[in-house]
């Protein structure tokens, strides 16, 4: 029915010559059609199989990825929060936590962290995070410490991982269990070990927009510990090791067979598409030279993966305004931290000067494995000339 | 590569002339199969749409489907059992439960309508079954019955529709909520009101093998009350209505938009697979006579959608096995009842002899909208030569 959309000469004379640049945050478009055709034989192999839950698809993702992380052992979960609830859940059911044990975490950080932790009736301890990094600081976790502190959740904000050596080494230090919070960092690395690889166990994401992004919700935990990762898998499987027979109180938190196999079309481009980011950050960071723009801190040595770019500004919003008038989309992440949000009104009293600072200066940038460079250029540009 | 798949005349000759048939339980290949073009146009339109959480599809199928069932709300989530737990812990955060509140749900159904109760540290309270219908007794909700009782889950246990009549009734007078667990009844309806539309609220599953089934994990709640709608979208989604702010401590637990697509295809021949579904539970109804087998009860009113089809045999272990070595597969709806599996420990001493009875007698029927008659009529020679 080409009439439906016929332009007749006249619309088409009046039409603007250069319709308005927009430039997107995150082209989730371009990124997931660029494996178009791998996709789509995926979900027909998956279809045809006639098996959707716990199948051949998700086995061979889990191995896939434990084998990319550096562990053992990949248990597919429902999404990125699930990964982390589940893995404390698991350790309450195996006595290594209990309710009230309290959880060092970063205040910066998604409130998913913290939500984790709260699900489980343990204590979050908000940590301030170091202001070169934005990550959890591990001085303030040594001042935090007391002897109700069981467990470390360090996350990888941006797609930069934490301070994982010295994390670590407080650890064993002090008999804590560490979680790594993934959800950013998928195939970040220090000192040849992968996020996903340094504590007991690391819980990931495959949102969409993640470096790894599946085609809806999902996710994934990495331990190197078998008994872990048999008790999540089993929590995540209504408490059920075996069909009908339940051990747990579980949950239904699985893997579907349909994003493990999507998710199989992608991961082997994931480090290239991690290359392309940190060639986009690389740009940005020698591109953008603004009196009133502070740059990210960054070590060229595979530590940050960049799921965003973010840079801080004191006249955020200003500068954020000026941006869209140009077609350049960005977001904040995070607009509100979590001891902010009315979820948690009990935290009203507390006070986190550094986080509270980060949350009103920092803006996230256009960043992905497609953007072409003609836009990063204008996004530069952008940049430059706010004044 | 033809070659690879060749068989010489030799290996051809030698095969055998019939192979040996086998009846599937639930053949969800030809089921899916069925729709394959449908479904493969709805997977494209997700893919190349570049919006793969919470869109168009989820907002489409939810309106679809609560027109369906006969209710203004319909909110997706992950799967069944968080559809039951999400509603539940919205009553908690509306302040209609409080911890240790009592739930009379029926001691006879599959263990996730008990996990979403323990979940939210209510009390369930087991109610045995009528014994014709294998559903919650109303007689039984009377005599459990006491001043801490705040709701009752039936469970519309092998889609049969428990007694909403007399349940909603009892539960007017009694100023209790209703949850309907509609897991297995989509589509099953009394006095012209379907399953989801009885009850306060109503938790749906779309696993694959439901009579609506999803490519993974899916599931709904439908209700006629616009807050608990509204309190469960934000407890399903990091306990967010909107972008960054976080009204509640809430889990993620959200239908895809691919699944919500993949529904849609599907949604449409729901009905005219119930009929197949019925046609068949006729056959077996008029087919199957032998001394030793108890045939359901069934008013052919549309208040039964045969999920399952159910019959009882003193000796099923031996009929189950006599059918399986004649290549006819059927499955237990459930070997272990939820008060004897080691998750509820506890009530380890709790006597329900009907619940347990049950148990050790109930044996599923292959069962499905594309099961072909010669394999219906083999069935029932199975059953009939069984001595
Ligand atoms: C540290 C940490 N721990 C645990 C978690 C929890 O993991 P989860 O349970 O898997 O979410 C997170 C999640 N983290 C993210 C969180 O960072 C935030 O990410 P965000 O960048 O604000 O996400 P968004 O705005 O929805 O998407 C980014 C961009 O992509 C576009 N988009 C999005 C979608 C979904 C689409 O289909 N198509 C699009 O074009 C829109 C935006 O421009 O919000 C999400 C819901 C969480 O999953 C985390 O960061
Ligand atoms: C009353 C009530 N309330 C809440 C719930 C919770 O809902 P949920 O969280 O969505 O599971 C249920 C779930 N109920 C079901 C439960 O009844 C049970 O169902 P089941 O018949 O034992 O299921 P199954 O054996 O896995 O599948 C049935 C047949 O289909 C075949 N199959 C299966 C799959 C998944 C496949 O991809 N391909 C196949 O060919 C194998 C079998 O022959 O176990 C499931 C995991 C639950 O979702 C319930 O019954």
């Amino acid at each position: 029915r080409a009439s439906e959309y016929a332009v007749s000469i006249d619309d088409f004379l009046s039409l603007p010559v250069q319709e308005e640049k927009n430039i997107a945050f995150l082209d989730l478009k371009a990124i997931n059609q660029a494996h178009a055709s791998g996709l789509e034989r995926a979900f027909d192999r998956v279809l045809y199989s006639g098996w959707y839950i716990q199948g051949q698809q998700v086995k061979a993702f889990e191995s896939e990825f434990a084998s990319y992380c550096g562990t053992p052992f990949c248990i597919g979960v429902a999404n990125g929060l699930d990964a982390l609830t589940l893995t404390l859940r698991a350790w309450k059911e195996m006595g290594r936590l209990k309710e009230g044990d309290k959880i060092l975490v970063p205040a910066n950080t998604y409130i998913a962290s913290i939500l984790a932790i709260t699900e489980n009736r343990l204590t979050p301890v908000l940590v301030e995070p170091d202001p070169a990094t934005f990550n959890i600081s591990p001085s303030e976790i040594l001042k935090s410490l007391d002897s109700k502190t069981k467990a470390i959740l360090p996350v990888h904000l941006y797609g930069q991982m934490a301070d994982m050596p010295t994390i670590m080494e407080i650890a064993r230090k002090h008999d804590l269990l560490v979680l790594e919070d993934a959800a950013q960092a998928h195939g970040a690395i220090i000192g040849g070990k992968k996020a996903g690889s340094w504590g007991d166990a690391a819980g990931f994401s495959f949102y969409p927009g993640k470096n790894l992004g599946a085609l809806g919700d999902a996710g994934a935990v990495t331990t190197h510990d078998e008994e872990l990762a048999l008790t999540i898998r089993a929590l995540g499987n209504y408490g059920s090791h075996k069909k009908y027979e339940n051990l747990y109180q579980g949950v239904n938190s699985r893997l579907d067979e349909m994003q493990a196999a999507l998710l199989r079309v992608k991961l082997p481009h994931l480090d290239r598409d991690i290359e392309k980011r940190q060639a986009v950050a690389r740009q940005y960071m020698e591109g953008i030279n603004h009196p009133e723009i502070l740059l990210p801190a960054w070590k060229e040595d595979g530590s940050h993966v960049f799921h965003l770019f973010v840079l801080r500004c004191q006249r955020r919003d200003e500068l954020q305004a000026y941006l869209a008038e140009k077609g350049i989309q960005t977001l904040i992440h995070y607009p509100v931290p979590p001891h902010k949000q009315k979820a948690y009104g009990a935290w009203k009293g507390i006070r986190l000067p550094l986080t509270e600072q980060i949350h009103k200066e920092v803006l996230s940038l256009p960043m992905g494995p497609t953007i072409p460079d003609d836009e990063v250029f204008e996004v530069i540009k952008g940049f430059n000339e706010f004044s």
